[in-house]
């Protein structure tokens, strides 16, 4: 028994993983796997609409939204967000609370005439409040991400302003509730809280669809696959039937809603614990801290590695930090049980007893 | 028992399912699905390579080439090749013998101040002669595509030309030899003869790396991803841990070669099969036809629905043409055993007997 804190590619629930084992040979007696599907035959067809449907209900998402499921991650996204929103010559605003942030801000650069920062604290540890943001009248859309997987910064609310908000929800999504008709477009690469890697989720409002400029890539204009269904080319099935599996799977565990209250008790008592340590912290200022990602440090630097070495065998794993901040993170997305946070905690404090 | 016909997604060898079914749930003792690795961590870091190195042995790739695994699929790879080979008002020639290549020209047109066609027959049923094309001059590349997988016709040989040669090998690489050297770039889509949707391979030599525009998107840009191991972002891992299976499958059944020998037996007692009868037929001009997507219609348009139903009923699924173009096609990928194809050529017999 292992429990594995990846950032992401990141644990998905055990029964999901065994259900994709037993249906893998041969889907519901068709004979065939998922992956040998043609995407558009009807079985491969029920279980995309099955999928989209699941998260429609899941996320309560309204009927003037439309859902995409693409490739190349949100990285992809990054310069897809640009081109299917802003002419060229456009401005956007970003607000940056992390790494994610900054490379969502370097990529969409590329596509703008001004990419202009509208916030960006330093160090990355909070979202500064609305009022000191600086925002550029009739931009083309407002960027910010929700939770910042790396340094483990959420925002606590949803900014209200002007120009259309695009969020990216990569790693919070369907941990907890999202009022979708706050925002202009929401996306997030699958590989944390949805499923595989290799498939990227897209909610785009109907009114901002069409704005794409001629050269977006035919893959990425998110007009043109909205009126093919995502299948403009053929779509990554297997990484879209996993998130089906695990939409449903949310749904079994009451819903966002009930995800959320689990999620919360979970950060609560690992927060608790690194607050209430000599040992540990982090820095993140609390209304701005991450229900999923929690990184944290330990009071003496060379005691990293052997923490990361004793944890592993005891069968904690892949808690290292993101290799541009170093030290740890704990992930703890909606995959990771009560009793996985629990078992870190009480590692935690074992290990201080010793080496504290 | 079915024999899966389909274009793409397409049927897998089955011990490749039945090992990625085994190992699903835990891989190798890790106590984790490949799902949930993180793409960084030492498993699937090995996983990747090992993949590598046996698509390097079975194409004897030489060194001087790079073996990119990315996302978008050919139709992304349409848009990438011109962003990564020419810069803004280049210009490139494409040779269009099928609906995969006229898709690669007008997503390339996008790109370059001009796209040429060098050449296009009409009907798309043979690879005209070098000595036809229109060549420009000092052109930053040429595209074909090597086979096509709707009309199903196939270059016999590779064109000697001035320019660097990219092509689309997605319906037939690994199908038979291919000598790399022979070419600048090769790209192909997963979900033929690789493994699952949502991966593409990128075959590229050195020197034409780092010729990107700016505008590339990252995660297309060819020289950042060969200097990354195609790891700018998250990969496909769970496409790309199938492929490295498929890899070692084809590695089992004796390699490229004996693959084409097989192949070939395949394709020859189908399109004998056809030729032989008064019902069926295939267009295409026999230098040219397929080795693996082999389109055919009946005599009276009126049995087509018919002969699907009754195919299918006999287990033979996925016999429809490709939707632009209707009619029956038989994709007889390296997975489809030669028993499937007998089973096939039985049933058109019994079919012709009946109806003919």
């Amino acid at each position: 028994m292992i429990y594995n804190f990846s950032a992401g590619p990141a644990a998905l629930p055990a029964p999901v993983l065994r259900q994709a084992a037993e249906e893998l040979p041969d889907w519901h007696g068709t004979g065939m796997s998922v992956m040998e599907m043609s995407h558009r035959g009807r079985d491969f067809v029920g279980i995309a609409e099955a999928a989209e449907a699941s998260l429609r209900d899941l996320m309560d998402i309204p009927d003037d939204y439309r859902v995409l499921f693409l490739q190349g991650g949100a990285t992809g996204q990054f310069a897809a967000v640009p081109m299917n929103l802003a002419p060229r010559g456009g401005a956007a605003d970003y607000v940056i609370t992390g790494l994610w942030g900054k490379r969502a801000h370097a990529e969409g650069s590329k596509y703008l005439s001004r990419a202009s920062v509208a916030a960006r604290p330093r160090p990355s540890t909070l979202v500064p409040p609305e009022s000191d943001w600086q925002l550029t009248p009739d931009a083309d859309y407002l960027h910010i991400t929700l939770n910042e997987t790396i340094g483990g910064v959420r925002f606590d609310h949803v900014p209200q302003v002007a120009a259309p908000l695009v969020a990216d929800v990569s790693s919070m999504i369907l941990s907890e509730p999202i009022d979708v008709s706050d925002f202009g477009v929401l996306y997030a690469g699958a590989q944390k809280n949805i499923g595989p890697s290799g498939l990227v989720v897209v909610i785009v409002r109907d009114d901002l669809l069409g704005r794409a400029r001629p050269s977006t890539p035919q893959v990425w204009n998110w007009f043109e696959n909205a009126k093919s269904n995502s299948m403009i080319n053929t779509p990554p099935t297997f990484a879209w039937y996993i998130a089906g599996l695990v939409f449903r799977w949310v749904a079994d565990q009451g819903g966002v809603q009930a995800m959320a209250e689990i999620n919360r008790r979970k950060a609560a008592r690992l927060y608790s614990a690194i607050d209430q340590s000599a040992c540990y912290a982090n820095p993140v200022a609390p209304a701005n801290r991450s229900l999923m990602n929690v990184p944290f440090t330990v009071a003496q630097p060379d005691l990293e590695p052997v923490f990361l070495a004793e944890a592993r065998a005891a069968g904690l794993v892949n808690l290292e930090g993101h290799r541009a901040v170093g030290g740890m993170r704990a992930s703890i997305y909606n995959a990771m049980p009560e009793a996985g946070v629990k078992a870190l905690i009480d590692f935690m404090k074992e290990f201080e007893s010793r080496h504290g």
